[in-house]
């Protein structure tokens, strides 16, 4: 059978089950944001591809290493980590401008500046087409995990749900920039939650960033915590500007907002009090954790099933753009 | 100007430039074969890619996974560290069988696990071509550089120098594999020196492992060290089957050695004394430090420059095959 049928969760479900454990400093392997080792270290590892994951058409190269270095420090994050360093692996096309390099570096430096990240290393192969992969170490005192939901935990949400992927279908559509200022720029440059995820670290029991779309997020949970979770569809933080998209492109409301990926907010779990708000970042009580399993949402008093249809990397987008 | 006509080392020397020191647990950054935390923690990665690093007419899947584990734990040998973990990023063509990525993950697993390392997390995205990054991270009790060579040293190489490349090329050119056996296997399957690396880390000075080439390894060292390196031809050791091939091929044997990359070998300078087998593996005397810049060979008394002539992933290779 290929890839492309089997899918990309089936896929990796296959790869965690051809692996062994074996080496005693590793807390935490395969299946989270990172992997854990027993000093706190965290890892990990993200790849970017021209033409899959981002676009010349409206990325200049200092954007797109602002881009792509806020989507692999949203991984630690997602531990409630610091960061620490980045090793940058270039497949580079020969063609590539001097002054392009510089420009995607100055992107990557400018983001590593600010959360105190340092790019420590790296590979460069000639390729046809760009891609990157940037590994992530960082460190955290309490990395915060998928699996640690407890029924009874209420379910957050920092930001706005599909606000990235409003603004990239904004860009593809070429749609003015000023109709959908909020959205292009959480597309462009979507800083990770570093440093709200370290304040709000204590009073969480489980943490993922936003990355696959909220229904495959929430399955992550919702399966690794061995619990039923439940979202309510009138809290969900929708965006004036993401509305406003569904209607002119006719996309259904509900199906883009569970699918739409890569808006790295923090989704997590909590026992106590959340505030709402943190360093300026809106965060809204969207569900609950129950005893069972799956995700559900409630609309109008009536539950439907959630089933995973972010985005996955071997078959093709479930909506037309 | 095209990063093709800046070439690889210039391409990296000027992306050092573009990156700033910032964090404090890091002692060592870009510039040696890993990066170095504070506790001795060290970290690399290495891509390899499809019709570049290897050619599917005589690689399968499960002896692929084998060799870029190699490879890429070569660097943790280099610093004469202990594997941990390896990342593994997959851009996956969509066509890829299953049994073929089941394969692929029984190479990587078979020489992790004969060093104890673990698959600990990795990436897929979909492409065109199948290309691979790695990441390993490992520790080291006192790390060896490139960079700590002392005038007075002696230079010593593990192994048999080309002898990869002379498997690469007998592949290539589907020369029956019985008439190479030693350096098909030395291609195929690089283990890396792991263990000798461990055995002999208190000797040793300074260290790297022969990746991009003699000239180019040595150019490392001598450029970081600053020391001048002087290799005697008659020393190098040179397979008998590496002699045949350049016989056969009519190519120039000092121009294949110097520039023939890819062996994983140890390239080491040390003050004492050094056995002439570490585990079984040929340790052999090739050259010496001296006070100055550059690198030289000796040839029946006549000393010549010898420039970095190793792969350049920018620019082609030198040598016609």
């Amino acid at each position: 059978m290929k890839v492309k049928f089997l899918g990309e969760i089936k896929t990796i479900r296959m790869i965690r089950k051809l692996v062994e454990k074996r080496n005693k400093e590793i807390l935490v392997g395969i299946g989270d944001d990172c992997c854990v080792l027993k000093h706190g270290e965290i890892l990990t590892t993200d790849s970017f591809l021209e033409g899959v994951h981002f676009d010349f058409r409206y990325f200049d190269y200092k954007t797109l290493g602002e881009r792509i270095t806020c989507a692999t420090l949203s991984d630690i994050a997602a531990m409630a980590g610091k960061p620490i360093l980045i090793l940058v692996s270039l497949y580079l096309p020969k063609e590539t401008k001097k002054e392009e390099l510089i420009a995607l570096y100055q992107g990557i430096e400018k983001i590593s500046e600010r959360f105190n990240c340092e790019v420590a290393g790296g590979d460069i192969v000639a390729a046809k087409k760009l891609g990157i992969t940037l590994t992530a170490l960082g460190k955290s005192e309490k990395p915060i995990r998928r699996n640690s939901a407890r029924i009874g935990d209420k379910v957050f949400l920092t930001g706005y749900l599909g606000l990235a992927e409003t603004g990239r279908i904004a860009l593809l559509n070429s749609f003015p920039r000023n109709q959908f200022p909020k959205a292009i720029s959480r597309h462009l440059r979507p800083l990770p939650r570093i440093f709200e995820a370290l304040k709000l670290r204590k009073r969480m029991n489980s943490l993922i960033d936003t990355s696959d779309g909220l229904s495959t997020d929430l399955s992550h949970i919702a399966k690794e915590s061995r619990v039923r979770i439940k979202i309510f569809w009138e809290r969900l933080p929708v965006s004036e500007e993401t509305r406003r998209l569904c209607r002119e492109k006719k996309i259904d409301l509900a199906n883009f907002l569970f699918s739409a990926g890569e808006d790295f907010e923090l989704l997590f779990t909590a026992q106590g009090k959340i505030p709402k708000k943190v360093m300026g970042l809106k965060i809204t009580e969207i569900g609950i954790c129950e005893k069972g399993e799956g995700v559900f949402w409630e609309r109008e008093g009536k539950e439907y099933p959630l089933l995973p249809t972010g985005y996955d990397h071997l078959t093709p987008r479930k909506y037309s753009l």
